[in-house]
């Protein structure tokens, strides 16, 4: 067991208040490891980082395909959005497309991090609805999945047949056999694995091209969805949409709970891994960008990688309290 | 330099998912190590966990006499409240006391986590007061001392009389030299001290009693204002107020941005103070808990202890998917 490394500092004034520790690992298409921090055989719950892999079924299944879905729907079923007007509109759209009502999630709802929808909620005395999950596209996905399986309405159940085929999916690009699950905050079953194994995963992903095989195809078109529409991953202001556009196109970045995150590199054929131990968000936004410029992927200088590789904190009245920035070691 | 131990394990199904190291010292009012976690000498600012210090000169001044403040007045310079009504109308009511208002505040306006007011406040379409920042009571505290002293209107300024007073009483009962300070959420000035500083200056506060002296007697009182009102110190479902009760009024204790905590604990002459090195509230709020357990002062099978000392995690739909809990070293 490796320990961890000191990755991001929270400084306030001349005073280093906080400190964050992580694991991370880059990884090549052959699985081997480019470059690792802390250890990569640490088992990790990947969270939302792994829509992507949950979303691989809905392709190969043929369900995509026969329903018709766009690149944006796709973009969506991997996305952890803030529940903004052009997610929820186009969640819904999804769901009257395949014949189904909010109340065919079974992700619960969620109040919107969109402050003009989660506004707009109150004043009309409107609790959220599940399709204000921020998992409600990959929830949309899942319906897609089991409709077109003929499967009951219960499909987070770990043996459903939707959950049975992310299990699969999971495990045919992670190259692990999975240690089991958690269950997640939306109700989905949560597949554990290494660090080492979400980053071959990654790499797949990265090195994955159409016409490549149905899993390689699959993934192409994911990662393709997402750095398409970077604003439906996740949403203005957030790390993965303005991150992802700050690269120009030339990679995917998905963040999960209790501070994960991802990258896919097509033009490198390289996958990142990482997580905070102690699950600080704002950390893993940190070492996510400080490991995109160590790889040349991101301009320090542009004002998305400012505001996540060197964040200014400021206090309830607008003044400049202290700085978030990579540690040492990851600089 | 001593390293931080495992504090707080975060659990979800059968992985843990994320970890909190921490320190923490518990003193006794000679100012000895009764135990420490970690490194005692750790270099700390202990934000809203010092606002009792930052009340002392209100007390020793003669300004709380001057302008009769009443104890619930004494436990809101103490607090960091959630900006419920009962903590808004008295602030509101002690601004007016004061002959002052919502503009005199340097505090900058923040959106209430009390529910009810915020809701009510976005249907008005109304944006947040500075009476509804969290540390307004300091702040009321602060004005009060500030018109005692006929001092100019910014006394967040480091050389402000009010801020001189602040340190003075800071470092007299930390016993330590102030290595500086940085700017608090609310824009004053945070002292810095090392942790056993905290600790002793919390065992000072433990061992306290009217008429011991100027600093002894506005000690006691500060300390039995907080755990005379514990719903004023915090609010409903707080980690501050709910623990308190638990404890039935033998112990004070206050929380601090970036995972601070301390407790008071009178009958036993001791001084408790801890950081969780992340930063991450909620292990603060389980280390504190756990500590009071062992010290005998928390019942474990309270309902308040069984929150913030085996916290459930809940998902949006309720279903309960991990736990948070002390890690061994702690339990």
């Amino acid at each position: 067991m490796v320990n961890a490394v000191d990755m991001v500092e929270v400084w306030r004034g001349p005073f280093l208040e906080s400190m964050h520790r992580g694991h991370a690992v880059i990884c090549d298409d052959t699985g081997q490891i480019v470059q690792a921090w802390g250890d990569p055989g640490a088992v990790v719950l990947p969270r939302s980082s792994s829509k992507m892999l949950q979303a691989l079924p809905l392709i190969t299944s043929g369900a995509a395909a026969a329903h018709d879905l766009t690149q944006a729907q796709l973009a969506l079923a991997c996305a952890s959005h803030n529940a903004a007007a052009i997610h929820v509109d186009a969640v819904q759209g999804w769901l009257a497309h395949i014949g189904k009502c909010d109340d065919d999630f079974c992700c619960g709802p969620q109040e919107p991090r969109d402050i003009a929808i989660r506004d707009a909620l109150i004043r009309e005395g409107r609790a959220p609805d599940r399709v204000h999950n921020n998992c409600s596209g990959k929830h949309a996905g899942f319906l897609t999945l089991a409709k077109h399986l003929r499967a009951g309405p219960d499909y987070v159940a770990a043996d459903h047949p939707v959950q049975v085929a992310v299990k699969d999916a999971f495990e045919e690009v992670t190259t692990e056999t999975t240690p089991g699950f958690g269950i997640d905050g939306c109700s989905a079953p949560n597949f554990a694995s290494s660090l080492h194994g979400m980053a071959r995963a990654m790499a797949f992903f990265a090195a994955a091209r159409d016409g490549a095989g149905t899993q390689s195809s699959a993934a192409a078109a994911l990662t393709q969805a997402m750095v398409t529409h970077p604003e439906l991953v996740a949403g203005e202001g957030l790390a993965c949409t303005e991150l992802m556009r700050a690269c120009g196109g030339r990679v995917a970045l998905k963040t999960g709970a209790e501070a994960f995150f991802i990258a896919i590199i097509p033009e490198r054929k390289l996958g990142v891994a990482l997580k905070i131990v102690d699950g600080g968000t704002r950390a893993a936004e940190c070492a996510i960008a400080a490991i995109l410029v160590r790889l040349g992927m991101l301009d320090p200088a542009h004002p998305a990688a400012q505001t996540f590789l060197n964040a200014p904190i400021r206090n309830w009245d607008g003044l400049e309290t202290g700085m978030i920035r990579p540690a040492p070691e990851l600089a």
